[in-house]
């Protein structure tokens, strides 16, 4: 990313901090076509208060059109280009988990399914077992012990688990084993380039280990893996942009983003209020602070307009708290629309608002869909929000003379 | 394209319909600078209403400033960039005039000129002469055989034609004949790398017989051959999108850039009455429809304002029809902007238009310049178009988890 050379030449250390509070899947639509968003419903005096004197404007987290999951998402607002970096499934459903990935790790997820006496996949679930029962499946897969790889195996939701192998020399090259289908055999693990031909061995011997260790087992007596995928290489805030991070999420999958990004997480807050006082009680240990609301996102994707409204105010109130720390540059955004009426992410673009004693006005009263439109900001690419929070805590040098 | 790889991943097929209606040319100005464009003056209650249920922009074909012909400004509304995918001058000439390329074909725009008794170029339009004339000449250059070549010759408009050559192994790359000056020779066709060599000498030998055909005609005893092109290699509707395209064009040059795509070309309608009826008879067929209007263009290129607003008020009294159809999604549009004032096409923003049940509304109240500017969908590239026809056609999947 031409960005990153630009920020490493330019990137300068002072004293400001920066906050940017991720509102999970903030943006929304009306129930009906004239109106109004679950952001424009809400009462958010303060948000309003923040826009007359901020910077508002729409961010794009991906392209126009491309409904990004929650890694492209924060992959956007912390600055590296959604398209270039990508974390494969395996490394995404392991960090969604809390699990810490190494250099030398390969992720994959893993589906339990049930096979019958010939070898041949009967169901694709494994009966959808509940999660108790995969913990004890996923319990006995301990034992599986491969020569010169170490195996982590931990359970995600019913049926679902994650396999990490880690070694020197591991590649994500290796194709899935899900046939996608019933009536069949998993495939065997298949190298897709020479430097994977190890992995994909390793990942044979794990399957046949545990189709001898879970022979006995009346549901989940297989399994398919999907998704291999090594630990993204993403440069970290501080090579970056010369930034001491701090994440303060509830949730394992954002805590996960941020820690791919070289962010320390802190805290063991479980409410937002927990997690203000977590920021306030790490204010000066830190530059930056990435906050993580998830609730505007889990209320969108249950399709519960009133509860995203709520959800809205509730962040709203807590805003003079955050202010009260006196951050030089904060940033209300989220990594993607969430909209109640399609029950799911989508491609709209974020509000988004940044506050600075730099910002230039744009005349805005009101932070919304519509307001943000015709913000200062525009419609920008989300990958280049960093830029401007950087810009306004005076941390970026004059690029040429 | 980055754009193309995303969609070959993320694109669903399902039952959705999308209607894209191109009025070629769209954009105006005003012809005092305190007045109204085109599309400002005409009276478009239907238009306006489906922008007030809609989200509207400003699409840019090519880049701020650059003024496409009609082969950019289609291909960047149908997702190709149009800096990327380039339809070389014969090529686009053949398509204009109906002749359908096929993929061993290289096409040369050919003009008619007159040459002395050295054969010196002494008219570079032969005169003129006028098309019946032409198209006799054109009649007998038919006669030329090259061994392992077939050659097609057919005429366009006066002085000028066009000339394919199909024979495997033919190359584009091969310099213009053109001395662009009369009082000397027309060049001899050279080959632009070691693998045209075979075309210049197909060429060359075309332009032997064609003066022994032509030695005893009086102005058009001559030519210069330009714009070598091949078919040009674009991944078609079907393989990117997934979408069953249909293409209801009056006018070749639009069948032909739409069949380059790899849309099916519907109908013989000559009116845009005709054309929906068209649209309505093979609405269950495909999946995407493109509609073009050419008169919007050829008012303006003719600096006749006043009938350009009559062309666009008969464009507006058509929308209910196409509305009563149920699209999922309707796109208005054009391929670039014609103001009258300028009498021929432009580099402005062209208002685009694009109404779905899942838009977020933006506002706006009318369909117009002015109006488009404030839109949701911002100032952008025309070659986002596609990916938001298919997000909203929710023919997109999420992108990363």
């Amino acid at each position: 990313m031409i960005e990153h050379d630009l920020v490493r030449e330019l990137a300068e250390k002072n004293s400001s901090k920066i906050v940017m509070l991720v509102a999970d899947g903030l943006g929304g639509l009306p129930l009906k076509p004239d109106g109004r968003t679950e952001l424009e419903t809400a009462r958010t005096p303060n948000l309003d208060r923040l826009a007359s004197r901020g910077t508002s404007g729409s961010s794009v987290p991906v392209l126009p059109g491309i409904t990004p999951g929650s890694g492209p998402g924060h992959l956007g607002l912390f600055g590296y280009d959604p398209l270039e970096f990508r974390i494969g499934r395996g490394a995404l459903e392991a960090t969604g988990i809390g699990f810490e990935l190494g250099p030398d790790d390969v992720a994959a997820r893993g589906n339990f399914c049930t096979l019958d006496a010939a070898g041949l996949i009967s169901d694709r679930r494994a009966g959808r077992i509940p999660s108790e029962e995969s913990f004890q499946v996923v319990e006995r897969l301990q034992a599986v012990k491969i020569p010169g790889v170490e195996t982590f195996v931990r359970p995600v939701k019913e049926h679902r688990f994650v396999v990490v192998f880690r070694g020197k020399g591991l590649s994500g090259a290796v194709a899935d084993t899900d046939p996608q289908a019933t009536g069949v055999a998993p495939l065997t693990p298949q190298p897709l380039d020479a430097a994977a031909a190890r992995t994909a061995e390793v990942a044979a011997e794990f399957v046949r280990q545990a189709r001898g260790i879970l022979a006995d087992e009346p549901k989940a007596n297989g399994m398919v893996l999907r998704g291999f995928a090594g630990r993204p290489a993403l440069p970290s805030f501080d090579e970056l942009y010369r930034l001491r991070a701090a994440a303060i999420a509830v949730y394992p999958m954002y805590k996960g983003l941020a820690r791919l990004a070289g962010m320390t997480l802190v805290g063991e807050a479980k409410t937002l209020a927990e997690q203000i006082d977590t920021l306030a009680g790490c204010w000066n240990d830190y530059d930056f602070f990435f906050l993580h609301f998830k609730y505007t996102d889990s209320t969108g994707e249950d399709g519960a307009f009133d509860r995203k409204v709520e959800r809205i105010e509730e962040l709203d109130a807590a805003m003079p708290r955050i202010e009260a720390l006196g951050p030089s540059v904060l940033i209300v955004t989220g990594d993607h629309s969430t909209p109640s009426k399609l029950q799911s992410h989508s491609w709209h673009p974020v509000p988004t608002l940044v506050v600075a004693d730099t910002c230039r006005p744009d005349g805005l009263a009101a932070f919304s869909e519509r307001d943000c439109l015709r913000g200062g900001l525009g419609i920008f690419p989300a990958k280049h929000l960093m830029l401007m929070a950087m810009a306004h805590a005076m941390r970026l040098g004059k690029y040429g003379a």
